[in-house]
């Protein structure tokens, strides 16, 4: 009922595009462009593999209650992912920035160029079409949608409440019972019998389940299906980078 | 010569602070900073431990290179660091922010309300003064200039260049000699005579060590002692959250 992370797809298209940097990129690349392929985007890929592996590996192989550390690095590795996942479409946009001059003496500490510098951002798009690169605005413009949409997932990260991968959930049903069974158990220990209330304490915990999920507030509370989220946003990301080099960088 | 991560004294910090949450928080806190506080700061708390406490037990211990996967690991580990790092001080200017109302009607979706919230920012500290937060605004001035300068980390960890945990590095007197060794072995590969080539090769890869350093391109590429720099960033960290709690929201 829940996806798998699609792994082992992922790890051939990372390898596909390390073979485009190792055989296929342009020779004449800008330095600016340089940088942000082989340090930006390249190094982001390597972190989002580590995230996404160990994902993996870790979610979904059991009911019980995530160990709490465990659920803390892998709130850590989701956050980490999404940032780099957008962060490596920042680096696509300076790289073509830099290597088409679409804005005039490229300063990345400018608050204007970096406002600019968004790779699906309608003006972004726009110079893109001003500087001959018709076809990559035309293979960019299906992912604006999912641009935004997953920008849902960026900022919190960044700035706001980050994602959750909580160590258990209760189930809907198991809510009403779970309560039921701490004002019981809360009962027994006013009075004294301590034994018997820890008892049904114990049995409330019992009802906590791991499920493969993670939960977003953005402000509102939403849950997501771990492995099918990180499935399609990964599988978007590989396409608009496949278009960028394949259009903006490939010899 | 190089610093060692003070986990220790850093875990105990970070008790006490767990144990200002459960025991002396204020008990009006409304929504709004309730959840930055619960869900963004102890959140990345624990996600900063997290960091740190695998970054300081990889790193330094010898100087064998580090396998590329972990240098990867760590690498990330240290971006998510410097992230949730200026995060959780935006969850702190978002929970003074709600408890206060220092803007009216908060929307965290509004841009205006977005650029305002910066704990440490000219705008935010005189919007503390006239809530008559003045003795906050106070202990926070001697953070500013530590703030702007641990921000050239958390930029280009969001949107530029990462911060880099390499797995290797060479001393400055052996890339002389790791570049010699390098040309005569490709002068022997040329010639037909691979053994040797190899051997000269495997030479000028003994060369590199690893050393705890991270490196920042921002855009000049800088060299940062990795424990000393996180020792003095999380202690300010904490000086600032202690302040924070203190007097905003303790009872």
């Amino acid at each position: 009922m829940f996806d798998k992370i699609r792994r082992d797809d992922f790890l051939k298209s990372h390898l596909d595009i390390h073979e485009i940097f190792s055989l296929k990129l342009q020779n004449n690349l800008c330095d600016g462009a340089k940088k942000h392929l082989h340090r930006g985007l390249i190094m982001r890929l390597m972190m989002m593999e580590e995230s996404i592996f160990s994902l993996d590996e870790e979610i979904g192989k059991s009911e019980e209650p995530l160990d709490h550390y465990l659920a803390t690095r892998l709130t850590l590795l989701l956050n980490a992912y999404y940032l780099n996942l957008a962060g490596s479409l920042d680096n696509l946009a300076w790289a073509l920035t830099y290597q088409y001059s679409l804005v005039e003496e490229v300063d990345e500490n400018n608050g204007k160029h970096r406002t600019f510098v968004q790779l699906l951002s309608t003006n972004f798009l726009d110079q893109l079409r001003k500087s001959k690169l018709e076809q990559l605005d035309k293979e960019l413009q299906p992912f604006r949608d999912w641009y935004w949409d997953m920008r849902q997932f960026r900022d919190p990260a960044a700035h706001r409440i980050p994602l959750l991968v909580s160590h258990s959930v209760y189930s809907e049903e198991d809510v009403k019972k779970a309560q039921e069974l701490d004002e019981a158990a809360a009962q027994l220990i006013r009075q004294d019998e301590w034994r018997d209330g820890m008892n049904l304490l114990h049995q409330s915990y019992q009802l906590e389940k791991h499920i493969p999920i993670f939960i977003s507030e953005n402000p509102k509370i939403q849950c997501y299906d771990l492995a099918g989220r990180v499935n399609l946003d990964h599988a978007n990301w590989l396409r608009i980078v496949e278009v960028v080099l394949r259009i903006g960088f490939s010899g």
